[in-house]
């Protein structure tokens, strides 16, 4: 790339602020009583995932595509993604009038390339993983002309990603510190470039999914920040910037996100869960009002339904448990008459005659059953048993 | 009661309007591209599920508690309500330091009763269903002075929801149509009434669950407008206010859930997409400029799963399949691999070796696939018979 490779300043975040204003929307910041009650201390939440194309990528892919110079834009860009940078490219290119081409690796979820698709660009499916989608990518640039757009080793692509510093600094009176997902690097590197320029004595706190940190699975729901390692320009920038750069686990994270779904009433995917669930853990350090950023919503109807009810099993909101009735009319009905009078809400009953280990003379039964919390659900085994029916928990 | 019954006009909510000020928040409004393209005309949400609490019910609510006379206040205030009503009294109150019961009840979710409590009021339970908690509540209410806060059957209430209506007026420029969800026709009410005021030449649409109308079901999954019909005093004003009434059914709310959770990263509940699914289902009219009315986002985790998935299942995005394959090694993978080479993503397989059915010497397999829509349902079957499999589908 023919980008110099050097940190953009605030003058550069503020000249990206101006090309996005009426383009990008200002994000809502909204305080929330249940996450500031939890964590003890004010809780404003920033919903980038209601930004157009529902992640933080488009302010720095439309900062990158709207400064080429004309001869450049007609020869078209390209990106290599699997989800949120390739839907912003695409976006911003229809945005400015250029064409678009988006190399994704084969197994990317469909939804995600009929949304690039949606946008206008041409997605071309390269490859088991997104090495082999970069690859064709940059073969594709070398051909053709098309500028490469990468998702974070670019001073505008930062710069863009850097005014959402700007907007919570008006948005948040006394704000003391910021909670950021890092994956790539390019959003915390620009909003704290922008924020250490405004606001000095601020706190400003990364956070990464332990899976992809070394000697991790690799593996995390927090796909949008599953990258290696942070670039070699965002590592320059990250270093000095940051105050502390913490971790969490999936579990934590899928808390996090069915805490934001059912109070906040936000749709918010892994990576833009992290901050959420880094406070929760209590991880973020320092005092006084702290805005995590909800960096996108992209999230798959279907994994959000997994990770839904293992947030939900996790909590001790949900307990499905295995039991035997006797092979008579009235046993199950029996079963739950007493578990009514608990008042315990039954979501799913489910008749498994034919189970192994159950004896001849027996029926297995699997309850779905709504608890409060973990307490709740050694309350309801233990009473299981008195009762005289043998359970055993499966979720 | 001893409120008068008369509807209120423009001046009573506009004096709602700035009791509400810096109480209740001014929702925002974002235009959709996604349903916009989908119904032909620009559509804008009113995101009133990002409201504290979780729904409208607040600000009428607040209307009436603030302008109890310091006499009625320190008696209290009771509601009877399984849902969003009770949550909003239990926060109004609190807000203006007075005492609440709510009587919900018994089998209402234990998620509803400690958010309710977690707002300082008092929880009581009584009765089977809502008519026996509505009993306890008057009783309560004549025995301890306490003011009994209707759901929609007051002047108050019905001026604190109409507040909605003058936001959207000066929110979206060259608004035609609004689309307002009615169960016990408060909000429609309010709405319509501040609306008619100030942009005459405006449809007002008002849109039940057909679960509810005479000979439904009565069940519905938007319980919050689960009421057998409008009271006495919203009916004689929905009568002169809407341009047209009309009614959707659970599976087009299910849809209107699932494209509002996936696409526009909103979380709402049944009530408050009924007016996304009587557009989808081109039930509205007019033309221009639309805005239906998400009036609330309180559904519970559990439910919500459950919906999502009927929601991807009704949409063609979910395909659960049942086959069989002989009982050998490298027969499940066998295919596996065949849908891999079709780039099927696969959810889940789940083996089914005592299933009734199937024959020994085979295994039964359940698959849940992800799919793109019906059609591509319909290809996958025929494919997978094409193969050899036996299928039926499940889901």
């Amino acid at each position: 790339m023919s980008a110099t490779r050097t940190a953009p300043g605030l003058p550069e975040i503020e000249e990206a602020r101006a090309r996005l204003d009426g383009i990008a929307r200002v994000t809502p910041v909204y305080r929330s009583e249940t996450l500031s009650k939890l964590i003890g201390r004010d809780v404003h939440l920033k919903a980038e995932n209601l930004q157009r194309t529902g992640s933080f990528k488009i302010r720095g892919a439309y900062n990158k595509i709207v400064t080429l110079p004309p001869e450049r834009r007609a020869a078209g860009v390209v990106a290599a993604s699997a989800g949120n940078h390739g839907q912003a490219v695409a976006w911003a290119a229809r945005e400015v009038g250029a064409v678009a081409r988006v190399f994704m690796p084969q197994d990317a979820l469909m939804a995600k390339v009929d949304a690039t698709r949606s946008y206008g660009a041409e997605v071309e499916l390269a490859g088991p993983a997104l090495e082999e989608a970069l690859a064709a990518a940059q073969a594709y640039a070398a051909q053709t002309g098309a500028t490469l757009v990468h998702p974070f080793e670019d001073p505008l692509v930062i710069a863009g990603q850097g005014t959402i510093g700007l907007e919570l600094a008006e948005q948040v009176e006394g704000l003391e510190t910021v909670v950021i997902p890092v994956g790539g690097g390019g959003l915390a590197a620009g909003i704290a470039l922008a924020l250490r320029a405004v606001l000095p004595r601020l706190r400003i706190v990364g956070v990464q999914a332990t899976a992809t940190l070394p000697g991790g699975s690799g593996f995390t729901i927090a796909d949008g920040i599953a990258v290696k390692a942070p670039g070699e320009l965002t590592s320059s920038i990250l270093d000095r910037v940051l105050d502390d750069l913490v971790a969490v686990e999936d579990e934590e994270i899928s808390e996090a996100i069915v805490l934001l779904l059912e109070r906040t009433k936000l749709v918010v995917e892994g990576a833009g869960a992290v901050g959420v669930a880094a406070l929760l853990a209590g991880r973020v350090g320092g005092s006084g009002p702290v805005v995590p950023l909800l960096s996108g919503g992209n999230i798959d109807a279907t994994l959000l339904i997994q990770v839904v009810r293992r947030g939900l099993a996790v909590g001790g909101r949900y307990l499905v448990v295995r039991t035997r009735v006797p092979d008579r009319p009235g046993e199950l009905a029996a079963l739950l008459d007493l578990l009514a009078r608990e008042r315990v809400n039954i979501v799913e009953v489910e008749h498994q005659r034919e189970s192994v280990g159950v004896p001849v003379g027996e029926t297995g039964i699997a309850l779905t059953l709504l608890t409060r919390d973990r307490a709740h659900c050694e309350q309801l085994l233990a009473q299981m048993r008195e009762w005289g029916y043998p359970v055993e928990r499966l979720d």
